[in-house]
């Protein structure tokens, strides 16, 4: 399975898991910035956030809050 | 694998491949919106273009061409 685990890093520094099972990544569109995340479970979440790094290999994709 | 084929949508619409194989995207710091990809045997792109979608299941990573 090619799903990966969704991270946050927090204003202040902190790395915080916020979804796992990703599937889709992609902006909202009309947020001017936000980004929606959607599981394979179909759980989904959007996020005043933007990409910081993604590796697939990895299964880990890692956004940033916006400021 | 999870590696995936990524794809730049043209100004004029025109969907093309660009690099398969891509492990690691992510924005290329200090360039005022171009990301970067990287694929599994070392190739990388950067592009100015910002993400438009991503399917982890289903391998596919598209960009859309900045304006």
């Amino acid at each position: 399975m090619c799903e990966a685990s969704a991270y946050i890093v927090r204003r202040d520094g902190r790395e915080e898991l916020i979804l796992e099972g990703v599937d889709i990544v992609e902006p909202e569109e009309g947020s001017g910035g936000a980004i929606r995340i959607v599981s394979i479970f179909g759980e989904q979440k959007v996020l005043r956030a933007r990409l910081k790094s993604m590796s697939l290999v990895n299964h880990k994709i890692v956004l940033e809050e916006a400021g």
